[in-house]
Formats: C-alpha cells, sequence, structure tokens
C-alpha cells in the first residue's frame, strides 16, 4: 500500500506520524503474539490516535502491508561484482542475514499476516515486492549483456529466495551463509543445464 | 504442541473439547483478520471457557500450533506409484491444490503466526512437520531401493515444497498443477546432475 498522500513533503508531519507509527508496528510485532498487535496496541505505543490510524491505513492488516513495503524497499541495493555468481552470492547473503535478523522475524510475520483472499489485491504480490523484483531483473539483465548463461527471475524467486524463506518459516531455523551459498550453486547448475 | 493428554479415548469429552476449538480456530482465521483472532473469539465461537482453553494451550500461539499440527498430520497418505517422478508428482499436485483451498490460506496463516523466536522450540520446526517429513523420507527409500537417483529429503523440500509456499505467501498466486510439475523437473533435474 503506497503512502497515500505522497505529495506531502519528507519531514513534514504526515512524515513523522508514518515513522512514529512504523516503530510502534515494528516494535509490538518483536514483543508480542500477533493476536496482540491490534490498532488500540499501536495508537497507545505511537501516541497517534485511533481514529487517524484507521482512517489512513483502513485495518490492521493495511498497516502492516505498509510496514512490509518499506521493509522491501529500504533493502540495500544489489551489488555489482562483475559476475553472475558474485552478485547471486551478496545478494543471497544479505537477503539470509536479513531474514535471520529481528526485523527479519518481524517481516515475515507481516508477510504472513497479509496472506489470504480477504486483504489482498486480486493479482498483486506485496506491495513493495514489485520494486525488489525489478532490481534483480537488473541484475540478470547485467549478466546477458556479459554473455553469460542467465536464469529467469521466476527461476531466481523460487531455486534461491524461496528455500531461506521456507527455513524460516516452516524450519524456524534462520538461513545462513551456508544456505545462501548452497541455493546460489543450485541456481546455477540448472542454469548450466 | 502434540495433545497433553494423549491417553483419554478418542471420542472422549477431551476429543470433543479440541475438535470445537480446532473448528472455531479455523473459521475465524478464515472469516477475520488475524488480530481478531483471539482467545476471547475462540471461547465464544466454540462455547468452550477462556479457562479452559488458557489451561490447556496456554496461548493463541499455542492453539494455533496444534491445529497446524493436526492439519498436516491429516495430509494424504503419499502414493506409492512405482516411480520416483509419479510419486513426486503426485505429491507435489497434493500438496499444490491443499495450499490452494480455502483450509490452505488458513494453515499459511497459522504457519506464519508461529513464527519468531519467542515462541518456537529452540530447534523444532513447526509440530506435525516431522511426521510429513517422515513419510517423504519413505518415498526416497522406496526409490533407493529400486535403483533410482534420489534427492536428498532437504533437496526435496527446498526445491519442490519452498517455491509453492513462496508463491502462496509472497506473490499471493496459489499454487497450482503446472507449478507442481515444473518443480518436481526442476528436482529431478538437479538430482541427475
Amino acid at each position: 500500500m503506497a503512502d497515500p498522500q505522497p505529495a506531502r513533503r519528507p519531514g513534514g508531519r504526515t512524515a513523522r506520524v508514518r515513522g512514529a507509527v512504523h516503530r510502534a508496528v515494528t516494535e509490538l510485532l518483536a514483543e508480542k503474539a500477533p493476536d496482540e498487535v491490534t490498532i488500540a496496541a499501536v495508537a497507545e505505543r505511537s501516541g497517534v490516535h485511533q481514529a487517524t490510524l484507521y482512517r489512513r491505513w483502513g485495518t490492521m492488516t493495511g498497516l502492516v502491508e505498509d510496514v512490509v513495503a518499506e521493509v522491501l524497499n529500504r533493502g540495500s541495493p544489489i551489488p555489482d561484482t562483475g559476475s553472475l555468481r558474485g552478485d547471486l552470492s551478496a545478494f543471497a547473503v544479505n537477503a539470509a542475514a536479513g531474514l535471520a535478523s529481528p526485523m527479519g522475524t518481524v517481516y515475515l510475520r507481516a508477510i504472513a499476516l497479509g496472506v489470504g483472499p480477504a486483504e489482498g489485491a486480486p493479482d498483486g504480490g506485496h506491495p513493495g515486492f514489485d520494486a525488489r523484483a525489478q532490481q534483480l531483473q537488473e541484475m540478470l539483465d547485467r549478466a546477458t549483456a556479459r554473455g553469460e548463461p542467465v536464469p529467469t527471475l521466476p527461476d531466481l524467486l523460487e531455486v534461491v529466495l524461496a528455500p531461506m524463506y521456507f527455513r524460516a518459516l516452516l524450519l524456524k531455523q534462520p538461513p545462513d551463509e551456508e544456505q545462501a551459498h548452497a541455493v546460489v550453486d543450485r541456481l546455477l547448475a540448472l542454469t548450466r543445464g
């Protein structure tokens, strides 16, 4: 969910409210069971009126989506190391570290709270995800320009990112560097045929 | 979280309470935003006292974990088709259909509500997941006995299951038969080297 008032100046009251509310959501998701993270709790923690929260974000789910979008958007830029293996490894190690961090737990909870037909956009993924996917496509385009064999973006997402999310969500083990390198090796093995 | 009183008879009061409570959790997760699915809401829907819910499951997270364990345990048996490709395809198509069903949405939300260090067992995955993993290992052992090249269980989980969960969670697109066959092809390509 994009900021509904993107034209306001970044240092203004709107941005300050958004910052305070995002901090409150992040802290609460880190501290409490998800069913305790309510609009009322966010209002109390952030000092922003409930009416303002409802008007701006509509529901707790809308608010969580906005936090997820921001986390995805502030992800590190994808490095240009000069080889596909180098770029993929740097990206995967960074993603593993992010998912394993306390913010990663918050992010995974937030992602999952947005699952389901009720609140999901009919054909959109998580907001913010598209921008990240665009950066990954540019990484692949650089490799194509160098003449390297290149996987598709869906293959990259499914072979490199998916196993790290799966491990964190289903096996409750944080992804690590070893897994990051293993999934990159797997993608390159598939790409070379 | 296993039933803390497994010795009671299956048709007894304990089983009836568990059934009513599980139904209530499932219905509420399908209907409401996750932050509205509270112990109080489950008590009201199921007709079981809040005190009983707290005594038996401790927290909403514990209760959701128990529901997840039951969903995983009642998953269809893994078929014995006589070939690894046949077994994997049947398993993957079934898993895709399960994740794409309304219960799949509930299951994914429940999985994610259990994410995080606070409630997670220090080194255990989701309860119920181990039993499913054991069935998959038996599928692989049958292929080994037939002399087929066989992937490891972690490879099977990461290459076949992980992309379907990722698609449902991150891209908000239900997995389908086409994806199920594609991930099986990918695993077999990796296995043959």
